[in-house]
């Protein structure tokens, strides 16, 4: 079902509309991500908004090749993370969506959300140890910093958030969605799980992809530096 | 020849069958982790079964270039390692087998594995060294061990044994059918040979595969973790 | 406009000419920078120089992707770094040009200059901190410095001046146009923008690739040397 | 001109033969070591012996980009390095040889030699400047190590010489000969010159080629392992 607020996505795929142009650019992002070694494993998974209200995304199935994304390995689902058909009604007719679903939901319920992209590597993992005791950590003064949306400056203090990694889905949701609505707290791009993996998010999937690259560039520089300080991991 | 107990592979080439479809699947594996830089200089070597009962595998012939594997580049054997023809019958018409194969063989024994993949990478080698004193070490608290068969939360222990180097294959091979079937030990996903490389198998070429990934990723965490903080064959 | 003066490029693209070669040699110029993880998440900017006299360039619109650069990603802009048409009028019918325009005008402005090249690394980066205290750091004794144009021996000691960064691209420029002219120094190919990136040219755009790939590689270098000595980013 | 001591090459382009097999094997190793990082910058150079008695051989031009070399970016000279035209009379009608030829050459004179392959890497940039002091230094103990011809264990000890850098490539040339005939030393399979490069070769050009992804597993192994230790480097 394509409504008045259907989102439009970027336009990497002019001839196609809806879900399947959003599902072309995930595929093709999933090909890209692997390649360059942040979604090896079946691990990662990946959404688009397709309609606004209500709310209805499409999300990598549980458990696929990110290298070898084939159509028939998104699902869709609703406002509440339940599984639904194109007239958004439940139904169990489709490979079982990522167990990682509600947190997808809980980051595309929010306005200015199209796509959500969440990808394992190496250099986020380590960071996600080392500054997990303090739970999270900030990112300052890199051009690169203005990858991220809005962001105008290298002056620009960036926080990462670390949440702690759990098999309880439902209750990691709503420490993320508490933290997104927490006004007192600086307004962010990204998080990580520690020594799991990193989620960002964009208008568009063009967006989100982006962010990943800023993420995981700048983590990698961050990494290095600990690395060659001697301190990375290395403060237990 | 194929009987009721034929295994079948995964679905990356759905329009071939047995053998034909095996050695396909394989070509495509060499290609991607000679790209990825675990099988390079011919090193490493690829199997999968063909029929269960009784034992036929295919395995890939000594010294080919990884990268660009031909159909020809693989020969079958049986059970005890010996190289076969279609029919089963023991043949020396074919160009000769890995001298690792005896390590397929008694991987291949085990009921719930369809294909053995052996790679050479520098983190798995690095690791393999550090940690051969100690005969093993293990893998915990990653989310990314979920991407091994069965393991189902990142508080998993994974145990790693390592093994001497040896050009003794059927005492390695003793050695490691022992490990396999002790009960008193963890079963485990995988192992090293100090300095030399990685076994790990699965149910089918891509469940292999996915191992392979899972371990690198997982050993390029611990490596550069151990880099980091100064112990990385330090420990001497 | 093309004049007496073109300028020719590289024979990359022979059935090319003027600008639709500058673009095609720029366009696949970002593919492989991209690849290589020097052009991630919109971050460089490049230039080819279309006409000496009155000088034209090309150069990439501000925020572009740069691994599927496509024609209209260009605009055009002239000896002060206002965007031209093709007859080097003033116009405001494009796309806005690259925050950086300025920059690549200062080079572009010298008289064996065709090609200016902006890129983003990981090694860059970490060498613009560690050394950003200097101002510059020196490069010596490589083979791999004979590729940068008129190094006939690894003798050869190149300088790289290091700047700091900042929002103010024609303070910025007008610093690299006074170190470029500043005689009391030696000669340069290239210099870093702290935490930021690198800047190189050439009289082509295959010779400023050229020179961003003996960087990087340099960098590499003297990063991973840093790094093992314990000294990188470890000054402070 | 072809003889009957005529030197045929691997086999990985059948349908052609002699000069043009030669090139088409060496074009294609170009591109695969430049995506590699192992021949950016225009550096390193490449030969395959085309005839053996009287020797010819064809070797890349002055220059080239290795990551796109055309048929013509190749020369032929004889066993005095001189080039040649296809009746072995030496010309002037062709690009320039590398200056490098000469250690080429000296290489090609060995009897089972076919190839010779000349790489720039950061790993090996590394290993060649830490152990520039000793004059070069031993790997053992690694199963890759068999990759290299004839070597049958991975106890085998192999010598990697390393020469100072020059320019003076006749000097240099005359020192890698007497290397290469002192048979008070063992016999190598490849050499370093410092912060410069590798050499090394093989009966065709797949194995010397083999060779150079044997040396460069190995030197990336023992450099992180060597970085670890915080000793890469450090010992001035």
């Amino acid at each position: 079902m394509t409504t008045d607020t259907e989102v439009t996505s970027s336009p990497s795929h002019p001839a196609l509309a809806g879900a399947e142009r959003a599902i072309a650019e995930l595929q093709e992002t999933g090909q890209y991500f692997f390649q360059r070694g942040w979604s090896v494993g079946t691990s990662s998974n990946y959404s688009a908004v397709l309609n606004r209200s209500p709310l209805q995304l499409v999300v990598t199935a549980s458990g696929m090749d990110k290298g070898r994304l084939k159509p028939n390995d998104f699902v869709r689902c609703n406002y509440d993370g339940v599984q639904v058909d194109t007239d958004n009604q439940p139904t169990t007719d489709q490979p079982r969506s990522s167990a990682e679903t509600l947190l997808h939901v809980v980051l595309a319920r929010l306005e200015d959300v199209g796509s959500v992209l969440h990808t394992h590597s190496v250099w986020g993992t380590l960071l996600s140890d080392h500054f997990s005791a303090e739970g999270g950590f900030e990112i300052e003064d890199y051009e690169m910093l203005k990858g991220l949306a809005g962001v105008k400056t290298h002056r620009h203090v960036e926080s990462v958030p670390i949440f702690d990694n759990t098999q309880d889905i439902p209750k990691l949701a709503e420490k993320v969605d508490k933290r997104l609505h927490d006004e007192s707290l600086p307004p962010i791009h990204g998080f990580l799980i520690r020594n799991h993996g990193l989620y960002t998010w964009g208008e568009n999937v063009a967006e989100a992809r982006r962010h990943i690259e800023i993420y995981e560039f700048l983590f990698e520089v961050l990494g290095r530096k600990l690395s060659a300080q001697g301190k990375l991991c290395n403060n237990a």
